[in-house]
């Protein structure tokens, strides 16, 4: 007989979605690392190959995807949609997506944001997850029907770049302090070897974080930008606020 | 034999400011119930009696203040500040208060919004509050030295009304929907029977509630608007967001 | 001899546009009915069938569609885009529309809000009707010459739900107390029975237009956005604001 | 016998505050003279004499205020505060400025916006008046005891400089086109010869309205910057917008 | 020998994208011909023939948009993407305008605010310019081989109308006061003389850059909105604030 | 004999407002002695001994903030307030900040900003600093007689934390990369050892510029918040925005 658990068991999966092989990585791979330490599973979805790039080739990136994404402790699939730097909001990507988190059922979605002013791919991804996790719910789609409905209890945008930083949502902090975390977040931005050697990638995501985590009291945090208002059962799952200056 | 709680068994207090008798009631009672409910002990600070008012004497107010706070399992304080319709966001003020959260020693701090556009004197008792949480960390007060420097956790902003939601803060809501909890909120609301009976109050209040349930897919929610950027040890705490439509 | 009137006896044409076949009823019916009752006629712009959504199939929501505009004093046209959530904002589109905008002559037009975080067809429709209430003026499109060009007064977006109020825009309320007008409301939302059963539609918006009435001090009130600047010849045409509280 | 009205013979009186002996009339004297020509009855409570100005005497300054006013059809009183660039919105001003508008009673109620870049005066005065308009409807305060409790229509702000537009506010348009308005404006604005001279003062309101008019597709045209949402009966009262480009 | 120079005697080039023949002189003629006084050389793209306008055939604004840029001191080409009232945002497009910032390599770009409710081509235009400008400096980009990777200074918006002015970026204000300045781009736009005699355009334009002017104590400037946040050397390089009022 | 340079040799002084001895340090000190490096008199007015902070005596961090300034190429004086942790905008206060710039006569004037989440002394200096600096362009106000009318030429504000950084204004980055500025500033910071040891504050404010750096394209960078829009002779005086991700 399976005891009844004090937290549950399984919580339920994140799916994250990336334009390019790094961009999960980058914009918030601490979150990811935390969760799956935690229990939960992770999912990644990338929609290019970073074929654009200046560096690296793409089956040289997929590697480079495969390896980070275990040392995140999740499973990531490429998928095709209009090829890098080419990438459309177009419906029946928004469809496609849906697809997706029909099969895999995530409770948590993270997503690139929608700020216009950062790599065009990212801004269309970001409109792309946020409709396909509303299509998710709705019955009459044909493309969708191999799957029941799904309603995901979260869709949170991360931000690649501080200008991808939405200023129109509210901000929260993901204390990503613990050792092993930032350990595994760091290595994993460093698989990708071919982006992480240009223009100081890891450092401004490690100086973020680190900014993040002065204001909160701790280490490190990673800010993530939720698409809905957060409704709780009480102030006690509020755990503290960034007070400390 | 009381068994080993899974939740803290002493939740931190909550102080809630008013700065006329009904304010905290009216702007955010049914989040008080809903905490000391569960344990939470809760504190009203109440900087006026009502007098500029067109309808009670500050003696009814005074009462109706008492009764109401007791339906929502609070204690009840008045101050003497600058007097309804009278308040000044002195520093002398924030002092005073900054003296009681070192008396006190909340967890979450509740304080009306600092929009101009309301009663001036909720306007002026938020900022007074948001400037005393600062103040009662700072050692080299002399007025404060009676009790040692405390940090609260939380300071959440409420608003009486619609107008004094803060457009540019984050917003959160918190679940109000089990029937005691609503039941003892309307019946605190009410117990300002000089205020209840006219304009309307008590409806508007259970519409904008009934209003945010519907969005979270609960009965009734509380807006609250968080000073601070909240920091989460995983997303584990984030129960689910306001998805419904 | 014709009498000079007092109030102009026939006010320009209202034109609304839906992306399915519901959402001029719950999004803005009230306003509708209270400008149908007045002597204003109103043609509702349907542009799919709903065949996406969970419950009702394309006939039966036309037949929906058909019954609710006129329990509020409308017509109706069924127009076929790129289907039920595969709406995308093409110039195409929007060079269609402003041949039914040159075709109908309105002065007032309603659209669905431009904001991103709600079904992703709406977004894309209010985005097409505002270039097309544009492109209505300009005299050199080929598709449009059958039809003279043609300037509206006012183009309101309306909102179907909380979350896709457009916080960068102005809102104006309309009063829309009239027993008769909120029951020819109610009564044409409901008339959308396949959607109306489910999620509480129906209370969601009444429960907006309570909420907005008390605001304003009257029974019922709905909420519009202009998009482009107010202009009065004076004083005289403001009637009041919402100063309840 | 007087026939009956098209128009309500007597609209309710609007009262405009000026912290200046110049602000109302280069902020918004083009409304004052348009409402006053259409049977509105205006006066002006200015509150310093501008001792701190760099030109003009505090009796020369009276006397142009005094004839500008005449020339807008308003009457004009002056009161004391704490001084020119000396005024703080204590809650004692409120009560001040709180009884003028109970024994004035006005529909309509014009001060200078409350944005904080500008001359510190404008944005006090308009947060007393914004106070003062809310505490002249309370029964209790003491020192407003001899008038009965009045509720305006409308709190509508006025910006002295382009930057004095509060961003956060709605905007609207009073067409201010007619030549004997734009007249009578011009002229009151230079009846404060002292300080038109200076700065190009009435350059900037006319070079400022008559973009305001471009846009709007008339000639001349004030902004005007509503505290609360505004109310409607129906869309008819809304004549048009401004669409022009 | 080469003397040492104050200035660079070289500015890099300047190229501006227009979606009209027209919208590049109506919008910032007046920074253009500055910058080529001053020994900039200015190129300008233009993206329709304006087929779709009232006035003007496609071979009258052509000639008319020559004549114009030779006023400016710039050079012009027409560039064939959508077509006038038909532009979309398309990843293809994007990488066209890449391909000409990479032959024309400059150091300032100007381009239509991406502001949704103005002409609709402008605001595509906006887009496809801002991503243009990121993809311009990727390498792995097929079409963009013949000419290596550049990566510009500055991204400029302007706009065309006063609505087209983004909210949500800082603005700056080039003065363009000097004669020879107003008296060229004033011809520039006289040379559209199609469109000039309507609306008032030429007026409009003028009117703006008086009240910018007026606003920053010069006789007539032009507002631009930085894509990006600027960066400077030192506090020297700030000549003045708009402190006038 | 002093050759003739090509920079004006003699910069318009700068004059930083502090609330506490080390505000200026910890928020902009290297923007400070950047200036002085290049020529540019600055003198610090401060306006506090920080005698309510947990650490350090007024004579202690009078000592220190002289020593600080010394480090940073700047003198500095304190004032008589109201004290730390009671500062009040009074217009009293604004008047003698206005005395002290009249004396001083700077081109460019730095204070706190006025976001109200902050220190609250930090808010209120920088309003008072705000209306200072338009006093100070007044002839009527007796108190400053003793010195002719000043108008600085810049006013920026400057954020001692992230939270104080306002959203509503434009910012601008100062490069501060330089190693002996960098150095300077470190050591400056360094200098307020009584605050420096506890909380991390020359930390934070390392890796804020770090990360300002990074988007920048240089080693550090400070932010500014300039009150009033920047006007420009020519957009060759704009050196770089920042792209570099």
């Amino acid at each position: 007989m399976k005891p009844t658990p004090i937290c549950p068991p399984d919580p339920a999966p994140l799916v994250a979605f990336g334009a390019h092989p790094d961009d999960i990585e980058f914009g918030c791979g601490g979150v990811v690392v935390r969760e799956t330490r935690a229990g939960r599973s992770a999912h990644f979805v990338v929609c290019s190959r970073g074929e654009a790039a200046t560096h690296g080739t793409p089956a040289h990136r997929t590697a480079e995807a495969e390896k980070s994404a275990g040392l995140l402790g999740a499973t990531v699939e490429f998928i095709e949609l209009d090829g890098d730097a080419r990438l459309a909001a177009r419906p029946a990507h928004a469809i496609t997506l849906a697809g997706i988190l029909r099969r895999r059922r995530p409770g948590v979605v993270l997503a690139p944001s929608r700020v216009e002013n950062q790599h065009p791919d990212h801004a269309q991804l970001g409109q792309l997850v946020c409709d396909a996790a509303r299509l998710a719910r709705y019955g009459g789609v044909p493309e969708l029907r191999a799957s029941p409905p799904h309603a995901i209890a979260h869709l949170f945008f991360y931000a690649v770049t501080p200008e991808a930083e939405p200023a129109g949502l509210a901000r929260i902090l993901i204390d990503v302090s613990a050792p092993e975390v930032v350990g595994a977040w760091t290595a994993a931005m460093e698989a990708h070897a071919s982006q992480a050697l240009t223009r100081g990638y890891v450092e401004l995501q490690l100086t973020r974080a680190r900014l993040n985590g002065l204001r909160a009291g701790v280490g490190h945090a990673i800010a993530l930008f939720p698409n809905d208002t957060l409704v709780f059962d009480s102030l006690e799952q509020l755990s503290r606020g960034a007070r400390q200056f």
